[in-house]
């Protein structure tokens, strides 16, 4: 998506090997154009999977996964994070473990806003080990519902993520693959069918 | 606004005098095209303020908050939680009690993305209160910017926070204001200019 790979280019900052700073328009400043532009694409690339619902997890998901909810006209649901339960009736519940914070989070999602049959289009902002898309999966499939794929804004493909949850068996769709962060600069994936 | 008075009326779930549930299409589920209907009426009601940015608070009003967003064409910010902080370099941060959690929160926002002179609309899903409000409403002021109103989605109209921010002399502007649970019913204010 070119939109996305030219706001990485001009507004993502490279701090060191591993980290892409985007908080200028994608996880704490957000850009609502942007925001629409990316919910369409999801939108686009997704629109033949008969999509019930959109699934993501608080907080940066949220803006793409309810852009691509309004294109779809579907409900989203997004789960919540938490530091761990007591009480544990009526929800799904997975554990989802942060490289970034060093932390495991429990992750939770109404039972009552899945149904076994449901096509969930799981949407979030990064990928990089996968373990957040994983849970979300483990919910879906807990529903008996069924992931139609997994829609990435911005895919660090250097890191497992994507190969992990493709052996598994899941479709993943991202809007920008980044090759390497190395010497302070973004590199892409090659794309071999334009975008 | 009607569209969301008849959701609150029939999906919102009482659960005593102070808790309004309504988490199938505002706080864990949501309905794509009620925020669109949020985001628009947010933008109709404060749009001759020349508002230059929106601020909101991580999760529940990054929605409402990306669509009033969309409408005005200004970006959207979203304060941070976080139980507190060592490191406090390019950041405004402020204390928030919130007495459903009982416990204190430190909000954050990147000095990066608020600038003096800036015309700010704070947009939140409830207002009980008030503390988030004013929370926000301080990092806005810290930064030197204006706060042009405080728009919220549902304000309970028998806790304190609408009342105080209206003392305190902010423009308070809810979209549906509910005066009263008592015996597990929603009843309304009545409004007098319609809506």
């Amino acid at each position: 998506m070119k939109l996305l790979r030219d706001k990485v280019m001009t507004e993502g900052i490279v701090l060191g090997d591993q980290v892409l700073k985007v908080d200028s328009f994608l996880n704490h400043q957000m850009d609502p154009l942007l925001m629409k532009e990316i919910g369409r694409e999801f939108a686009r690339r997704f629109q033949d999977e008969g999509i019930t619902r959109i699934l993501t997890i608080e907080s940066s998901g949220i803006a793409p996964a309810i852009m691509t909810a309004m294109e779809l006209g579907v409900p989203m649901i997004f789960a919540r994070k938490h530091k761990s339960l007591t009480l544990k009736d009526n929800i799904y519940v997975e554990k989802v473990y942060s490289f970034t914070k060093r932390e495991s989070n429990e992750i939770t999602v109404s039972k009552k806003f899945l149904q076994e049959g449901d096509r969930i289009l799981i949407i979030d902002d990064f990928l990089a080990n996968g373990e957040a898309a994983f849970g979300l999966a483990r919910i879906a499939e807990q529903a008996g519902a069924s992931v139609a794929g997994i829609g990435i804004v911005i895919e660090k493909s250097f890191q497992p993520g994507a190969g992990l949850l493709q052996e598994a068996g899941y479709r993943v769709d991202s809007l920008v693959r980044i090759a390497s962060l190395e010497n302070g600069t973004v590199s892409f994936v090659e794309e071999v069918h334009g975008q």
